[in-house]
């Protein structure tokens, strides 16, 4: 197989520090496992804008379809926060995932031992916490027409429409049904059928599809509220979760929020397969731009290193490699190494961005 | 004025078990308090389907549009869940609060001193927790045209509609306002402006409304998504939250779980005034019918009870009888009475439903 190719779109606020250490990482690779990853680096969010006047640049978007996986770190700011609608940061986001048709988002929410005491939950609810959330990402009321807001007499009505066919549905199911497959076996399919009828079609296909080709797995369906509240009241109950885009951005950060370590958790976005066989791809972690520390070498670059060991397991099948990062992350916070986001009371040696950096190198 | 009238929907499951003590609880009040209220029973949801082959019948919700003030128990079963969506027992609850026009769904989460040790969060994130959710309940997605499900092609289609109308916006944002001005004086304000136009002109509005009326009050704005996850992280820093009718059904759901004690939580729906300057109003517990427990005396009562609370104080304007009614409440839970759902490790004494409808009433 030709060189795995990595687009970098490092974004605004932290992105850049984060994506350096993942750089370095992936240098580590080439140089020490003879892995080599022909890397090229763009723009995309608000400093996308601020070269180009949009979040994403056509000739950017042509490059994210060559490459076998994109590795994205954040996009906005509050300098962005007065943009027009069409040229928010976030619609670079969106027309990546809309364009690369990345329909199945990979949310895993793990609570991490040496961190089980940061949890705003009780240690014995979250600690060995492991869900996966399968979020629909191209659909839904995020790309549904019609939108916009126009006026009615001499008001102002908002639209938007949420809409779901039956294939979008059942190719995300398969995504989850999939995975279960590889893990404990249990899906719950979240919607609001007993309100909305597109959730009435997402539950009718969800299990359609899991009676024809998945019967082996236990599905389970949830009302979106009841789930918001069983994640909080007992998450371990969950190993896959799949729900729609709207009910899966809130779910996965109220998931997210749950292990108590949000600056630790990573993310993969997958569309179908490219000529090559690989899916296309595009890797995050789930924090945000962190405006408020950018530039400080405060942030925390574990969930963007994850985002790429996610990567190497789902676009180049190196799961052992992955595997590998992931034990160094899981070493060096055992050596009670912090960033300042994972300061609690008990403690631990406070590092900096490259400081984690370079002991998950070490680790390596 | 003229004697309070009210109507009780006990519905489903547990709702007739619970609605039984808060039919002695407004007994009380008549007899040794010299508050009668004029009461009359009807169906909602599933049993009114049994009888009737409709959720609500017209008669039931004329009978709504003429009273002060409608108690209503729980809808919804696993008997149901194979009927039609168009009889489904949760519609009935959703004509009601689509014809009387109760655009305000007020949900307080309130976490109980005695019950803090309950909740699957730290006892110092949630201890002395009281938010109020302001969730707008008559429009959204929830209403919203076109909807169903249809062929294209041939696959099946599902669409909802997400619709909101400046004025629909305004008045709930008042409505928030008004109630910060008797609280903590702060609003924050949830959607997901920056992926949705109805977010847009949702963040618009209150903010207009905001600086044109009520310009003391400290208004913020929030993303849903991290809404979700500041409600688990520390939600003491919220006083009154607005959004719509969807996020207001998770989020509402998610603050509720976040307190440890579903079967403590009341709400109030309110509308625009009547003739003789009450509200509309339809009052509930938070929590569903509970199929499972039905029939066995183990239900808690107390949100239903509370529920009459809030309808003491914002139907009938008073207050004073309403912390009446919520002090016997605190004072049965600090005597350690616990229902089944209220049982922790810390132990207690258990009582069945009508036990803690006997001890409240004494406790009044
Ligand atoms: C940045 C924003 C557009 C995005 C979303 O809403 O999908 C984010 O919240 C996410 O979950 O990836
Ligand atoms: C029963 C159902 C229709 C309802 C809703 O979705 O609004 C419930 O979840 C609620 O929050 O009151």
């Amino acid at each position: 197989m030709s060189t795995p190719s990595l687009l970098i779109l490092a974004g605004d606020g932290i992105g850049p520090e984060v994506m350096a250490e993942v750089r370095r990482i992936i240098d580590w690779f080439g140089s020490k496992r003879g892995i080599a990853f022909e890397v090229s680096e763009d723009l995309v969010g608000g400093a996308a804008y601020d070269a180009h006047g949009v979040p994403l640049s056509d000739a950017t978007m042509a490059r994210a379809q060559e490459v076998d996986a994109v590795l994205l770190g954040a996009v906005g700011g509050p300098k962005y926060d007065a943009l027009d609608f069409s040229v928010k940061p976030e619609r670079g986001l969106l027309r990546l995932r809309k364009e690369m048709d990345l329909f199945a988002n990979l949310r895993p929410a793990q609570c991490f031992d040496a961190l089980a005491d940061f949890s705003s939950l009780k240690r014995e609810v979250v600690a060995g916490l492991d869900i996966m959330i399968v979020r629909e990402l191209t659909s839904g009321v995020y790309f549904g027409e019609p939108r916009g807001i126009h006026k009615e007499g001499n008001e102002r009505v908002g639209i938007n429409t949420q809409r779901y066919t039956e294939s979008e549905i059942a190719r995300v199911a398969r995504a989850a049904f999939d995975l279960a497959r590889k893990r404990a076996g249990r899906v719950c399919s979240m919607e609001k059928a007993n309100v909305m009828e597109s959730g009435v079609l997402w539950r009718q296909v969800v299990q359609e599809v899991h009676d024809a080709d998945y019967p082996e797995i236990a599905l389970s369906h949830m009302y979106a509220d009841n789930g918001a509240m069983q994640l909080v009241r007992a998450p371990k109950q969950f190993d896959v979760i799949v729900t729609d885009n709207l009910f899966g951005d809130v779910l996965s950060d109220c998931a997210a929020m749950l292990t108590g370590s949000l600056g630790m958790l990573p993310s993969a976005s997958l569309g179908l397969p490219m000529e090559n066989g690989r899916p296309r791809a595009l890797y995050e972690p789930v924090h945000g731009s962190a405006p408020d520390i950018a530039g400080q070498g405060k942030a925390n670059p574990i969930a963007c290193i994850l985002s790429f060991a996610m990567a190497l397991r789902y676009s180049f099948d190196m799961g052992d490699e992955a595997a590998r990062v992931e034990r160094a992350v899981e070493s060096v916070l055992a050596d009670g190494l912090r960033t300042a986001d994972l300061m609690g009371p008990e403690g631990g040696t406070p590092v900096s961005t490259s400081g984690m950096g370079d002991a998950v190198l070490a680790a390596l």
